[in-house]
């Protein structure tokens, strides 16, 4: 297995892309990250995408955008793990890459929401949950996370306000991202009086419909330090699991134990602990989501991750800073781009590139990007070299 | 990168499977494969799928398989490349055995397509192709394939009765194998009386639509001696390549470039050329695809594949047999599944466990899938050890 360094990445502005069509989204994205990299080719492209299918009547997606990006023959191939398709995009260029199947990989993920009416996103939405025994009594994400949400209030004391500070810290960061949909503050006062979805969680918990795109390329490190000046962002571990995929075969709801058994291979791979980070991307698709997966990832104790977002501990000047993107919930959630969206968050970090949002001594981050309520986790570890 | 062995095979029986779930399908294959290949775990698994979205409403695939099997946390990916994703399922598990990252893998394949009824069969089909480019003119799959028809009889003066021909063995094959949709034989003349789809294809020129499940386990070389006492068939080559996604954007209408691209790529790495080959399992989504697959791999010369048929070269006794199984014509074409069931042929076949349509002295077989008109091709190579 060869050493994988992230050596290129690119996203688009994200939002309500209402005059770029799908692949148009995704080649702005792929063409900056090839741009970033300074290569003339990519010898392989991974693409994650939620649902083609439902969202835009486009499968096939490995092939089309090859030919998009004007470099097919090369293979490409699409994967998918619902929300983080994009994740598990980036893991499988690293075994492609790590394995020596191929040197150049382009890592990409892309979802283009916004062209259905909101209950059809809301139906595409659920085909990450189980379609026979969840959504068919009606179910949909925001109640599942509800439920999730209620149980952590009820077993651990986590409060409505808590919640809220997620909220209101990831639009802090995204309002310094000039790539996140939401580039404005909100207050926790504003997340508590915002309309109701599904209670306890209100619109201002919920990650927003969004399209857009985000792109990684990936060499081995041997190779890529002859191809590049910048400094080198190692990949020191990639992990993937899974949970069943109803919540309610699950043995505790308010637990996201793929992500604690993602996370726990990707420490042992990457030979750290949490208290190595010096910051983290993770899956903020709910307020709640947060809480329960800085939980999951270690950097807490069980039950206190309300508590840890209430002192401070995760903004950007906190003890670890979580999410200085904005999150899923102001830098916006194309399903399938933003598990690749959160790499190149690391990079920049790890590079010093990040500006307004630059985390102090950037050394090592971690990112967690999952599927459904967590029936799958992705969990991947970086270092500057 | 080490040496894969594909050491268990399973299938169900397919056709219009009212009374199974797509889970249940899925798990059905699965379980045999696993029985098959004489083990208690796998530590990965694969799924190839081309559209849970529109066929079923369920996306997640890699997820909720993992957790049907009763396997989970093991990490469980969906890969899609259209009608190409399950061989495009069988080569990211291939990557991730060669390369060490997983030990024993299951590969596999799964569609559920008579859940719909047969205008959103033939819409989800059609996102194979370009959605905005082709698509949006109104065209489907029998329509393209009918051009490329057209254009083959016009260039190289094939005729209709040799394109039926193709149905007429594959129907002959099918009947032999008591996993196949349809298990009876047609004659050339049925083919060419039966309905009118596109001219110059009719009803039994193309493949069916169809409800299955195909799986494998992969295992290193070494570690299968140790696992099983069967004959081990041996992944000699894995090639993967595209083609523009439209039909308009292509040099020749009739040549299928992305398969010459991944066949000559895997003879190379399987160090032999066609000549070697005992049979093949091959793409015949329609029976004019058939022919340009025989050409695009070298079987027979580029305009001679109608002749090549017609003169019976292609026939369980012929000189190559073509798609001893079926093919998807016979055996049915439950999209994302038909990859891994060319896998599991071969592995009968080499392992001389075909029974009545038993190749004689197999040792050397290739399978090829593809995607659209050929925007993705997935070639591999196997031999018997």
């Amino acid at each position: 297995m060869r050493e994988v360094a992230v050596i290129g990445v690119g996203m688009n502005r994200w939002g309500e892309l209402w005059k770029m069509s799908h692949r148009r989204i995704w080649t702005e994205a792929a063409l900056e990250a090839i741009e970033d990299a300074g290569v003339d080719h990519v010898d392989a492209m991974y693409v994650g995408c939620m649902s083609g299918g439902l969202f835009v009547g486009q499968e096939h997606l490995g092939a089309l955008l090859a030919d998009q990006l004007g470099m097919g023959p090369i293979p490409g191939t699409r994967v998918e793990s619902a929300c983080a398709s994009g994740g598990l995009a980036l893991r499988q260029a690293w075994i492609a890459v790590a394995s020596g199947v191929h040197d150049i990989v382009l890592a990409s993920g892309v979802e283009k929401m916004t062209d259905v009416d909101g209950g059809a996103a809301t139906y595409a939405l659920s085909t990450a949950a189980d379609q026979e025994y969840e959504c068919y009594h009606g179910i949909t994400f925001p109640g599942l996370y509800a439920m999730m949400a209620r149980r952590h209030m009820e077993q651990y004391g986590t409060t409505r306000r808590q919640m809220a500070l997620v909220a209101e810290k990831n639009h802090r960061h995204g309002a310094l991202n000039d790539r996140a949909q939401f580039q404005h503050e909100i207050t926790a006062d504003q997340v508590l009086g915002s309309a109701m979805v599904a209670d306890p969680l209100r619109l201002l918990d919920c990650s927003p419909i969004t399209d857009g795109a985000a792109a990684a390329v990936l060499a081995p490190v041997e190779l890529a330090r002859r191809i590049t000046d910048k400094p080198l962002v190692r990949i020191a571990a990639s992990a993937h699991a899974t949970d069943s995929i109803a919540l309610h075969d699950r043995d505790e709801l308010c637990r996201i134990t793929s992500t604690e058994r993602a996370a726990e291979q990707a420490y042992r791979q990457a030979g750290i602990g949490p208290d190595k980070l010096s910051f983290c991307e993770v899956h903020d698709c709910f307020t709640i989501a947060e809480i329960m997966i800085t939980e999951a990832l270690g950097l807490v104790d069980r039950g206190r991750g309300g508590a840890f977002v209430e002192a401070g501990e995760t903004a950007l000047d906190g003890r670890i800073p979580v999410n200085p993107s904005g999150g899923l919930k102001a830098k916006g959630h194309p399903v399938g781009a933003t598990g690749v969206a959160q790499v190149r968050e690391v990079v920049l970090q790890l590079r010093g590139e990040a500006g307004r949002r630059q985390v102090k001594d950037a050394h090592w981050a971690l990112t967690q990007n999952m599927g459904g309520t967590g029936a799958s986790s992705v969990v991947h570890i970086f270092e500057r070299i």
